[in-house]
């Protein structure tokens, strides 16, 4: 068969595959934002078979066979070489996974997800344990069915993104710690920025229109896209013209959507600026969780939390709010949208604090791996490096080790990516501001460019390149976390008058 | 093997079927109800793909040979064997017609469909006319496929209301015809109800939080389905437990909503109510069309069109709506509710000239498949019969011929089913009065009393039994449609002073 005819072949499948993947992932996004919840069981056990189903079409000998033999043709374009190298890469993680023990590990891990959720609410860790260390327990098991280099925690480290290992990590967590723990310090010692008239009563009805109007402004097209509500806000692209994001109105405050809608626009964006040739191919959804990651933090905190990215939405705002932000200026909302302060929740730390959360983790996870530490005492040892590293001990477990989602869906090796996406994101502005006045575009209602920017040098590639390699193609230089010490740094140092 | 072992290998196979389903009523709950526009290509191909993935499980030869095999034992429980009996029935309306022929007829339905809704919007019936005479053209020619003793118009008939036929359906119409038109007539000569308030500005969100006081006070369990909004209402049971229905918020309408989603509820109720035993097969939703609208229509017409269902939520809907509705008493609000005029649009059509509209539709559809006809005449014969039953003649193609959706999905026979299903409640509810004093139950709060009663006479048994049977069942008497001719002639003398 001639190269072309193979190519199309494949094709087919892919289509096949899409096909799969379009209705789970529709029925995915149904069941967390709207399902009746007396359906779950039934939904459960079907969206598991067709999973299953969707296994055995990706992991079908002939299927891997095809995909091998293309890959070693000698004139296929580099496109076409690229995706296939990726998706070969992909297929690694679960192709030697036996049927009955993938289905096992999901099996485990949904109903783990479940008692996750019932010992939050009942701030039990103990409900949870034996399920994380079963989790755990086959994290390690199932690493005899990855053969390759890498070995232990770098298999996960990998999977998620792609080219980091351990010793990287370790260099740039050793950055982290070095710098911003004396930086955190020093702004906790300095005097507070007022942020009480953000936690006033905001209607949920409200907000929602001022997320509406933010939409508009960063030209998010709900033609091709969609907002809506979930406890866990998220972003899932159906297809790049079918990009959802969620977020969830706490009427108590104001930031918090805000935010959200930002951060997971900036990942929706991503998806949606894939080149059209691309975007039905396997690199339009395989970008790495950090180069995800850093598209979403670079809208959130790069561009919306710059005031200029508030030149026209503040007012609209005020005029939304007129009650609660009525003696409340541009400016002290922008410093209260940057104050930082150490805390116990992830998910609503700021920006300077946020990376030593994530640090935490990686540190448990690492030690998990390599045996270091003891996972009876996980909750323990959390605690003890929240005292460590933020000055804070968690009192209740849904404010310590409970409070993540991810380790009861079997997530290792992904947090440490949320950090770097921040890493990468410095970088990535320092590179546009030499092509834009990312000020000027803001406060000229010009957002437009700003994304047209990121098209260009990121967005058009999909998951093409390696992180490392669309970090150089993009940047024109190797990743270096001290574009991201720096900008922290001088930000914090001018906002508390260090 | 043995039965039992048989029965097990059968059910496998329906789980199958139920989870390509589940995924496939879910991702069109989310098309018609959000999903962004621009991602409709995308999303068409891969449900049409996904779609033809399931007639191939369901006409698979060896499942075919397995459920006729099973179909002949003579130790089936009587439940398995009426199962089996159904699931076959159906099979038949599909199972000789080629795939290729099967895609062919989806892929021009769904193109039909869009086409349909462009010519409505521009009031061009020529525009729509040539899908429609191709799937005339298609309906008749696959008719072919359909071995069995009906022939034509009894085919699709019997495939929306099995055991009924032209010459049933005849008897039903010519009653109506000669019991209905000339009581119309004298409504159209009474002195008319004030309905102009129900015509005042009605805010959406005010009209929701209404919605959901109307099915709080009907137990309709949220837990176990929801509400959407759409363009045109509809209603999918995607399982037991998840009942969806939908409704479309008309701000300068107060009416329109109400009585579409008690009609909606009415539908939903209908599959929550069946027994937990029939729940996962094959007769949790093969309901005929007929016995559907029978429970759709009761709910709407009969109970919620009835004052006592609002002595507890009118003045709710007053506190609400206190400027609207201040000087407007229940029994105004009522005889509003059920006010007669003849119209164009049959889905805005009141209770009694509602059946009208169906009889036009039924003689067009008739005289299409006995060729008395003339199919390129259409909407000069749908005018004229608008004119002739109604007294008032269509000026532009929307108001006419290209108000409904269904026959450009292919839906022919299916319209009688509406009149029919007004029919069978009336008796239904003839049959429930001497039980249950129905004023009294809504007048109380006790509206559940009412779903018991219908889930044990009727819900619980799903579609177990043919509709002649079901009525049987439920009332002790074989259909009688003077029992709805009666209720209306009560109804409307009474109303209107005749």
């Amino acid at each position: 068969m001639t190269t072309q005819e193979l190519w199309k072949k494949y094709e087919e499948q892919r289509f096949k595959i899409s096909a799969y993947d379009l209705l789970l992932s529709t029925t995915y996004y149904d069941a967390d934002t709207i399902a009746p919840v007396k359906g779950r069981d039934y939904r459960n056990e079907r969206m598991a078979y067709i999973s299953g189903e969707l296994f055995d079409i990706e992991t079908d000998p002939e299927f891997i066979k095809l995909r091998e033999e293309l890959y070693r043709r000698d004139d296929l374009t580099f496109t076409q070489k690229q995706i296939l190298k990726w998706e070969l890469k992909d297929l690694e993680s679960f192709r030697y996974i036996p049927k009955d023990v993938f289905v096992e590990y999901s099996e485990l891990t949904m109903k783990a997800n479940v008692v996750w959720k019932q010992a939050k609410n009942a701030d039990d860790y103990k409900m949870f344990e034996p399920y994380l260390l079963k989790i755990i327990d086959m994290n390690k098991e199932m690493l005899k069915y990855r053969p390759g280099e890498l070995k232990g925690y770098d298999v996960y480290l990998s999977d998620y993104e792609p080219g980091m290992t351990i010793e990287k990590y370790d260099r740039f967590f050793d950055l982290i710690r070095e710098k911003l723990v004396p930086l955190i310090k020093k702004v906790s010692a300095a005097s507070k920025i007022d942020t009480a008239f953000a936690y006033q009563f905001y209607p949920a009805d409200v907000q929602r229109k001022m997320m509406y109007k933010i939409l508009d402004y960063m030209k998010f097209d709900l033609e091709s896209g969609l907002m809506g509500e979930t406890e866990h806000p998220f972003t899932n692209s159906l297809s790049k013209h079918d990009n959802r994001i969620t977020t969830h109105y706490y009427e108590n405050s104001l930031l918090s959507s805000i935010f959200s809608v930002v951060h997971e626009a900036g990942h929706a964006t991503y998806n949606y600026q894939v080149s059209d040739e691309l975007a039905e191919t396997y690199v339009f959804d395989n970008m790495s969780s950090g180069m995800h990651e850093s598209q979403s933090r670079l809208m959130e905190n790069y561009l919306a939390r710059n005031s200029a990215f508030w030149d026209n939405l503040y007012p609209q705002m005020q005029e939304l709010f007129p009650e609660q932000l009525k003696d409340i200026s541009q400016q002290q909302f922008i410093n209260a949208a940057n104050a930082a302060e150490c805390s116990l929740i992830r998910t609503d730390a700021d920006e300077l604090t946020y990376p030593l959360h994530i640090l935490i983790r990686y540190e448990i996870e690492k030690g998990i791996f390599d045996g270091s530490i003891d996972v009876n005492d996980l909750e323990n040892i959390w605690n003890n490096k929240y005292e460590e590293y933020l000055g804070i001990r968690p009192q209740k477990a849904s404010e310590g080790i409970l409070q993540d989602v991810h380790w009861s869906g079997g997530s290792f090796g992904y947090f440490p990516t949320y950090a770097l996406g921040s890493g990468y994101a410095a970088q990535f502005v320092h590179a546009m501001r030499k092509d834009l006045d990312i000020e000027k575009c803001m406060h000229d209602n010009e957002f437009i460019k700003i994304k047209e920017w990121l098209k260009e040098h990121i967005h058009k590639y999909g998951g093409l390149y390696l992180p490392e390699e669309q970090i150089r193609i993009a940047t024109g230089e190797d990743f270096d976390p001290n574009y991201y010490i720096e900008y922290l740094t001088e930000k914090y140092t001018k906002l508390y008058n260090l």
